[in-house]
């Protein structure tokens, strides 16, 4: 078949600052190349990826939705990466046979009846605004096999009814070295901004002494510098943004790794990337997090914005078995497991009992 | 041939807050009836037409681009009339022959080439903002039949090369009554809001000794109560929002008519009005209004904000001959003339030469 992946339009694939996002699409290109489909990605211009076919188009890139504002409704502009990207998805002449979306925006979700293959949408974050919600439960209740979600926390934070499709993503472990013995540091991984909730690796560092090595694009200087300036004796250093292998080489080291969002993080990538390594995940319960941080097997779970259970969980992670962490991702986030279940999405996606409209006309 | 009409977004059909738009809407669909077609107005609830069909649909009205910012980026919502009403004529099963749309939006034009049927789009308003320039001229430039405007000043402020269809809007004369002999008041008329400029009329009131007669939409209060503060001796008074015939009754004594807007008018439906009644428009000379006011014949214009010129017109509204504005209404903005053109643009539209891509594939 052939396959378009159309990539979050938020950021040039390859510039860490989609996210996790990068990573699924990636993945998802090389493993249905990997099956023997034509797969190409479409995504905004400067992008850069190893994969078989990528299509950069030009075009604006499209504002994040975190912090947007539930209520706020949603801006486009003529002349955006999506509106040029859907544009060309939309012309008949060019058309493959499905087309696997990752942006989350509004308008290939509004447009994916209109289109001449079926569109799924893999929803990479979860409830954040009004237009995203109302569009997401209208598919959902008409089609809901062109939805697919991270977690079942994030899935219901649109408030669905039903079961809903899972695809979280899945990681080449052979890259993922297991370290039985790490340093005495603990990890914080992510974009420095303020929805990752880098403070509280801040105020943790300061509470319990512990040294907390933090990696990512450096999104918010200036809220980096005013938490080194509020935690002037916090042990927290800025490692930069690792690619791998170096990411996976550093985050093996870590003694556990942090993880505060504030808000409801779909799944958190960088938490099966650690337990891949051998290293627990403290966190709060919150989001897809808790899907793979089970408590006291491959971390531990303190209540949200819990800083005391946060910093009481910090003196329990001798008790996590590492070899378990690494076990959990082995037996569910591979990219056998990706592969799989991408898989069984397409064939959903192209066996729509009636095509789409302009199929039926 | 089966046409849809799309009102303005803005506001419910028969409000007035959506200005000429709404006048040009109802009479085509009376005009395109009497040719024969089948025609419907599709518009926000709360709409109320003396049409053959009406059918409104739910949805958030969309913001006016009037004072929206130029390079800011336009706003959607998933529940908006617009996109509720372009789903429905995506909708194959339920296209008819063409659809002329009315509103002043983005959503419609990009969509354009994706319906079952071709859509035409009378652009109501000059260039505003760059994403609706940007996709206008886009148009222009592949299916300029597609397109038409008011007058030539307002397709000019998009940048367009090549000649363009101009389809302005036409009255029904036997509405409006010839007046030899007007009162001593002059007149102004529109939404009651800072783009009209009504400021212009109350300065010339307190400069000239004349008595303003004001009527239209009180969309904005305070602003008309901070004139009222600035100018307490001003002859200006409000006379409410006037609907036919009583609009054409007070028009017709008007000793002429004061047009200030602010911006780009494009067309100004409320000058033929005037002008049909026998009362002469004295005007800024910008936008679309130079189209039927000839200097010294149907009135008089003043360079674009200059309020002494726009004084001294006022001394020369004697020199204007009434019969002489109502004959250049009834040469080139009848109903007659209104309905030759929308009947021209429908054959264009519909004898495409590649239909839609539709029907291609």
């Amino acid at each position: 078949m052939r396959v378009d992946l159309l990539s979050t339009a938020v950021a040039p694939l390859g510039s860490g600052l989609g996210g996790g996002v990068e990573h699924m699409v990636i993945q998802a290109a090389r493993q249905l190349n990997a099956q023997g489909h034509a797969v190409r990605i479409i995504a905004p211009l400067e992008s850069a990826a190893d994969v078989p076919e990528l299509l950069t188009l030009p075009g604006r890139l499209a504002p994040t939705m975190i912090g947007h504002g539930h209520d706020r409704p949603l801006s486009i502009e003529a002349d955006a990466f999506l509106v040029v990207a859907l544009r060309r998805l939309m012309d008949q002449s060019q058309a493959g046979d499905v087309i696997l979306n990752f942006s989350y925006d509004w308008l290939p979700l509004f447009l994916s009846d209109h289109l001449p293959c079926p569109l799924g949408t893999l929803v990479s974050m979860g409830s954040l605004n009004r237009s995203l919600d109302l569009e997401i439960r209208r598919i959902a209740a008409c089609q809901p096999h062109r939805l697919a979600f991270l977690s079942a926390p994030q899935a219901a934070s649109f408030g669905l009814a039903g079961p809903t499709r899972l695809i979280p993503p899945g990681l080449d472990l052979a890259r993922y070295p297991y370290n039985a013995h790490p340093g005495p540091a603990l990890g914080w991984l992510g974009r420095i901004a303020p929805e990752k909730g880098l403070e509280d690796a801040f105020a943790l560092a300061d509470r319990t002494g512990a040294t907390v090595m933090a990696f990512g694009v450096m999104q918010d200087r200036a809220y980096w510098d005013r938490l080194v300036r509020r935690h002037p004796t916090a042990a927290v250093r800025y490692g930069g943004f690792l690619r791998m292998p170096a990411l996976a080489e550093a985050v093996s080291q870590f003694r556990a790794l942090l993880m505060t969002p504030k808000w409801l993080e779909a799944f958190g990538l960088v938490g099966i990337e650690a337990l891949a390594c051998g290293t627990p995940v403290i966190a709060y319960r919150r989001g897809g997090i808790a899907a793979y941080v089970d408590d006291g097997e491959t971390g531990w779970l303190a209540e949200p914005d819990d800083l005391d259970g946060l910093c009481a969980a910090v003196e329990r992670i001798p008790s996590i078995e590492r070899a378990a962490c690494r076990a959990r991702v082995e037996r569910s986030y591979t990219l056998a497991h990706y592969g799989t279940a991408l898989a069984d999405w397409l064939a959903a996606l192209t066996a729509e009992p009636n095509g789409t409209e302009e199929a039926v006309a």
